[in-house]
């Protein structure tokens, strides 16, 4: 049996990421992974959470959130409900501790990065894409930073990038599901690694289901090389705005 | 003295509105005034607000945001806030209010339309745009529902768009302000108009000033001018979507 | 046909104004238009708003609500649901707005003007009852300030008062709407305006309907003389309570 | 010693119930109990919370409000603060709790007396003046049921009043605390009874202090003779408006 | 007629308190009171709410809350309600201002003790029975001040307990009600006292039903005689710990 | 170099489950491991989330909370607050999609169990203890179910344990992390399997670190062991209440 796309078990979505999309954020990326559109906006603010004042240390926050109609049935918005659901919290506590781990906190120095991902239409995979936008957006802004000698030199340990793999009943595990596969799937695994192989996090969930530790491992080895050619498409869009390190 | 942006004082800025941005709305327009972006989507939802139900009538509903970064500088969300700020309800109020003066809700039988208009790019203007492509994205969801044999006609009694004037120092009554305009004006107006030319919604604001009998007829002139260019530019989009009524 | 309480099409219902209702406020006002009643309490503070600090201007701010039996049928507290309503959202912004552009701001200094509209038994027009009240709370509040020399003379350029105007089925045109006439109007319009005779608000609305130029010309005719009277009636109060200027 | 307004220690200040003070409420009035008002108003539901849905019983519920400048220094409204304070719901829940003590809701049926006690001026006291006005505004509402058929009788089983008592320093045990006291006393103490002299509730607290049995039968003492003259007011008020039993 | 759980009319349930019972806390009680077990948990915090900055006084503040299967049927989260209700916040008012009674708040400086009370299981008289255990927590973390010298002394006037009272049909007064009784009693009354039988608070109340003085002086009696059991037992436990005063 | 509570790096703290801890839930349980202490209460309610209305199937609900100063300094309280907080949805969405993943929702039919754990005192890994705990009381709670004919069956495929890992500096891989070394690890590891060995979710996180798929596989053996022996502790326990499945 085959994908009901037509992709093979290990292959991802058409990727595009264009750069500058809005025109007021220090960076900007609205990134497609399939129909999954996510705009990433990277805001530079001169300060940082009361946690780390004085501390010479900067920080990551991001934030998520979904157009109410970017979903098939329109999602009533989290502002009128009057408060954030768990679901978004989740997301946005991931994207922020994901990038926090290859960014040198010290070498950014007294500094908050906002990482805005905003979903306009959703297919699958939002907070994969989000991560792997995100981390391009907050490139912009370094180089920003580093253009107008704010910084000295980009405060990044290395690439990040983010998919999913997932088993569907009848084919097994496959890579970067989409909705379709999403909402059938028996396990759903969120991969984030490194431009070195590294992982950085790794959540995989049964859904009313378990999964063995054999399965853990196909799944493990479809993530590492769906992050790898994601990182690769960062590097291309990356230098096309002169930005290469590593 | 002429206006910053070099336009006439009666020049709108150029209005472009791509149909069928996002893939799940039942209608979707990206509408760029200048560099005003808003993604207007439509929803139909088959119930109603509790005061109409039995009652035979349809109803509109609009609500309205913006992306953090579609402004110069960050804007706090307002899910994270926990409240919808009264700029926000008063601008949602006011485009579902305005759509409802040109729609047959008794020919709309028992639906609700949803209409969302969410910024991401912000120039001035934006509850005026949000307005003008908000009743394009609703013909588009209207004219499935025709397709569909779900309603038999268009339930609309006319065209529907809106613009702003203002009165700007040193140079007088301007339409279709900017940000930079609109924050230097002393007099704000926004005109809400049908292709017949009717009104529907005056609102004209002294921003600690006022304003004369003889100025209003200027501002009103040229909000006049403006909306029936913003409606013959609906009419072509509509008509490219094989939608044409009056 | 005629109205239904017997009045002319041009004519305000029965206007009074206690002066010095309450005994804490620095200023306070019960102003009665026909049945509608709202206490005008106007508090001085001695600072600003975050946004003014250091600047050397004031800043005048408004609070309505109404008691929940103000109305026919009980409406719930604001307090009670955790919410500010949309609805006396804009109200308070737009009574706050009005005031503003007849004070001078950096005549004012750095301190608070709080102005509060607590309507105690509504029928028709409470918003607008509410801008001429507060203007007279206001007034009182500035002489005590002048009297105990905190202010040098009146912070105001203008008299203020407000009322509402609209178009009546059968009957067209017509000047002070009560609860009756306002639920079945279907143009509703209020009219801000100053001594002088300028505008300094405008807020025209069709109900599920649109309205002409030539409706428009007449309803600011009407709107015109109603505040003229207002204004007049403001002056003998003040000037009762040793309070006159202009 | 003597009281710094000159009472004696077991002096009321002057008390004055203006019936049918607003216009919509079943029953309206306006208590003054020296300085401190508060409008009463009762309104008529046809329905009973959800824990006595079929019943056969009915309800009293009662909310408390300030409005902000009742009091001397202004109180931010609850309703912008987005949640009632703990002092407020402790208020509306004893005025509750008392007028039940003397309704027979069986009697009553299902339906829900809502009494809304609305302080328009603050001078100490407040929560006993809206009782002993609430009770009056309940009864006028009974009448309205009574005379239009839809009650046989009054369910009502006993007059109610309260007052409040409190130990002065260099004074000893008063009735009747204003603002000036209220603030200086040792113990406070709110006293609520019925027209037959049987306690409904008692709460007496040490401010930072503590008292003995002696003290405590003192100000029982006093509270009996307070409310038994407010009921003999309460009698007269009503008798005035044709409503007479026991 | 005798007890439903055998008991005399004058007599507690079997009292337990097991100190440290928590290892993070500067003074930790678990309190048993037959079937009602609450934690009591007290902090040593080194600053002050705003109003008393600087003022040279400390303050007690306390928290109450109940675990959602404490009681019979489960019980609703405050936290997933989004706010607290008015039962809650009364008790933790009413625990906050009992300890104060006792507490020299300016022996104490510029801390704030914070009490919480926790209950695990649920079988009436929470709030006595709270206070009689906060008393206890609160000495053991003044203990912990004298030992590391922040403290020269204890800050507390005297002991402090609590015990409820109240009237059950065919019964009578009775002392220290469970559940069982709670439900059923005409009258119930909280009785705060301290060590030399002084009142602290009193809080009685009629549910649906009024009590004469006859019965108020019964109840008093009871209450005096519970108290002073119950401090009896505060200071064998207090001795055990090496903590003794007066 | 060795951990600094002197355990091999594959030894779990010592565990403690005392059953029917409280006396209210259908299952009560309080789980240690070592100095983490959690009530774990279950509740059996005879209806199901609206999602499931009508379905057959019955839901799996969880809360977690901890006391306020069940850590070494005070939090604050989430009703306080007015919301819960990002970590806490998180840990509660976990532990009830890992409670269901082991348990036949079909067979459960339209019941909803709440599963309530409460941390009492914290010292690391709350959210694995919670899990562990509240298997077990989710057991004793299906017992009486079954006891009482409710249900036929356990409703359960398999046992259910959770445990944490994590990489210490110059320690490395090691096995259920206490509150010291869970704030200094790099790597941080929630395991939760069945007793066949068979995952339900796994949750690694860089904390400003990455970690390669060697030390991956070096951590999950050590989860492996570790939830082996805590499904050994549960399977004593439950045979205690006369409990065995499988």
């Amino acid at each position: 049996m085959t994908r009901s796309d037509g992709r093979a078990t290990n292959e991802l979505r058409p990727i595009e990421m264009i750069t500058n999309y809005t025109k007021h954020a220090e960076g900007s990326v609205l990134i497609c992974v399939g129909d999954t559109k996510v705009i990433c906006n990277a805001t530079v603010e001169d300060r940082v959470p009361p946690f780390l004042r004085n501390s010479g240390k900067g920080w990551i926050s991001a934030e998520y959130s979904m157009l109410p109609r970017a979903t098939q049935e329109r999602t009533m918005r989290e502002s009128t409900k009057g408060k954030v659901t768990g679901r978004t919290m989740e997301i946005q506590r991931l994207i922020g501790r994901a990038l926090r781990a290859v960014v040198d906190l010290e070498a950014l120095g007294e500094k908050t990065i906002w990482i805005d991902c905003d979903v306009i239409q959703a297919d699958g995979g939002t907070r994969t894409a989000s991560i792997t936008g995100a981390f391009v957006s907050m490139m912009l802004a370094f180089d920003k930073l580093v253009k107008s000698n704010k910084l000295k030199t980009y405060p990044v340990t290395d690439y990040l990038a983010a998919t999913s793999v997932g088993i569907l009943p009848e084919i097994g595990p496959v890579l970067d599901l989409y909705y379709v596969e999403d909402s059938t799937a028996s396990v759903d695994m969120n991969i984030i690694m490194t431009g070195e192989g590294r992982f950085v996090e790794l959540q995989g969930t049964g859904e009313e289901a378990t999964f063995s530790r054999e399965e853990l491992n196909e799944l493990l080895a479809l993530g590492e090389q769906g992050v790898k050619e994601l990182i690769n498409i960062q590097k291309e869009v990356l230098l096309k705005e002169g930005i290469q390190f590593k």
